[in-house]
């Protein structure tokens, strides 16, 4: 597989991106074309054993930062690290382009100027792929579009669909709209359409669902708008965060609580990585004519390597194609 | 004080909500009217010791169930304990009602019913109290509406300020508007027009706040539309559960971490209390004419307790009376 990586993505680029990298091309054996500033990235290649490994440095005289506007920032860096890696998937050189960057750069620049949408995507939508405790699930949109008609969340949950079943092996995946009750009657006037159209369509629409039945994995694709989807998903990252940093604090107010503290670590570590998003390392940007992961800014070595392996899962699902044939065969029906 | 108490409302009434009015008149000396089916109430009363507490008991005929359709449910059952109840609240009788029932039911018949709106108010809001690590703040809405427009979270702005202002002890309360992010360009359409007309009131905002800075205490009132603000609390609520879930699981797998977490039990007291729902009981129904407090369905004595404590505060800080005056103001500007 030919994986195109923006070097200069995450916060503390290009080390961590460079490092994933040099891991998956390890595991996997893919060429890997490491879009950034050629002398940055060649510096950190430096730093690791490379022999015999794909990797391939490809020049880009522009970063995205933080601070970019996304909405002008294709136009304003042309030669941007987004912008190149992307334009290695449109002309068919790379597979995948991966980024730990700016996100809503990444959705611009992908849905503007370089890879465009699948023919028939009214909007692209930001995933999040859920794993906790028992859920193993894809959320759209958490963040893409913060202002969303009935119809773009249809094409969600076909999207999400397509998508779950091929990358997450599930035959029928079970579709529901994140809302604030089970019950036909819950949800506000968007979900309330959204569900008359969801019905519709050739999926598994087992209809509302509440955020405690998401999180014991009740759906395989729960779709949301991207403001909803972004609120739910800070909520939960704040809420276990906020928890763990409660129980590291009152642990060490005791002798006692202490010690059972060190001795409990072990199950304290499982948990963390049962919940810890670095494990998944990033999610698709579903609607785009081609396999983009976005990642966390905060991204280390090992999410920027499992990133790249959300990448892998897209290219042999063959998800963008299966995107195209499915809004094909439902705007006939 | 005289308080009126649906003695109906809990999952398990009326044994947890009787038992919770007596520790309540036990502690504060009140009035307390037990409202609901005599013969029941009577008997769960005759199980406490109550002598020199003053507890009436109010028949009421019906009952509102989780079953009952909150639009018609004031038609249908006029004789309910939570019309009752709020009867006493409007013929001067008690100062406030507090109920652990559907809540839906309780809006409806407060508004539609019995008390119905502070004059100016366009729609009252489900509040909920966060008490949480560093928090200790009101939000609202967290359900009352599942559409709102822009005027509304305008006047829940106001209305949570004089709540937090007369009841939190907060004399500059910082009010915020949920969003996907700090920036002023985040947000939906909504909230843009919200935050352009908060920004003409006579209150602290502090603009966009975010999940997590929401969890830390930086905002005293936090408003949202309540399609989000119910998804918002319901997510905090599952992910802090469902983590302490697979922390209690992993203790248990090893020997090691058995004995740690026998260890540091404390210590996961100490975050169980400061996370519990039933510390604080219950929250206010904001813009009805009366204080109406709506606690949880699964309350135990302690939670009911606790609503009626709320309610008190509610009732000396004169937040009914704060907000006639405060709506009256502002419609004048």
């Amino acid at each position: 597989m030919r994986i195109a990586l923006d070097a200069m993505g995450s916060d503390n680029a290009p080390a961590p991106d460079v490092a994933g990298a040099v891991l998956a091309a390890r595991e996997w054996g893919d060429t890997i074309y490491l879009v950034g500033d050629e002398s940055r990235v060649k510096a950190e290649l430096a730093r690791h054993a490379t022999a015999g490994l794909n990797l391939e440095v490809v020049h880009a005289s522009q970063t995205v930062t933080m601070e970019d506007k996304p909405g002008s920032v294709g136009k304003s860096k042309p030669d941007s690290s987004m912008h190149v890696g992307m334009g290695l998937v449109k002309d068919g050189t790379a597979d995948a382009f991966i980024t730990a960057g700016n996100t809503g750069a990444a959705l611009s620049i992908a849905t503007l100027y370089t890879l465009r949408r699948i023919e028939g995507v009214k909007r692209p939508a930001l995933t999040g792929i859920l794993r906790f405790a028992g859920a193993n699930l894809i959320m759209l949109d958490v963040g893409a579009n913060a202002d969303s008609k009935a119809e773009w969340l249809a094409q969600f949950a076909l999207m999400g669909k397509l998508y779950a079943q091929h990358t997450l092996n599930v035959d029928e995946p079970r579709v529901a709209l994140l809302a604030n009750g089970e019950e036909e009657g819950k949800g506000n006037a968007l979900i309330h359409e959204a569900g008359a159209l969801i019905r519709e369509l050739p999926l598994r629409f087992i209809g509302n669902i509440e955020p405690k039945d998401v999180l014991k994995g009740e759906a395989d694709v729960v779709v949301m708008d991207g403001f909803v989807g972004n609120i739910f998903l800070k909520s939960l990252e704040a809420a276990t965060s906020a928890m763990a940093k409660m129980i590291r604090e009152e642990l060490m107010r005791t002798t006692r609580t202490k010690i059972g503290g060190a001795l409990a670590r072990p199950a304290f570590g499982r948990v963390a990585k049962a919940i810890d998003p670095f494990e998944v390392g990033g999610a698709p940007l579903l609607g785009v004519n081609g396999v983009v992961i976005i990642g966390h800014g905060r991204s280390n070595d090992t999410a920027v390597k499992n990133a790249i392996g959300q990448a892998r899962k897209a290219v042999s699902g063959r998800v963008i194609e299966s995107i195209a044939t499915g809004l094909k065969t439902y705007s006939l029906a």
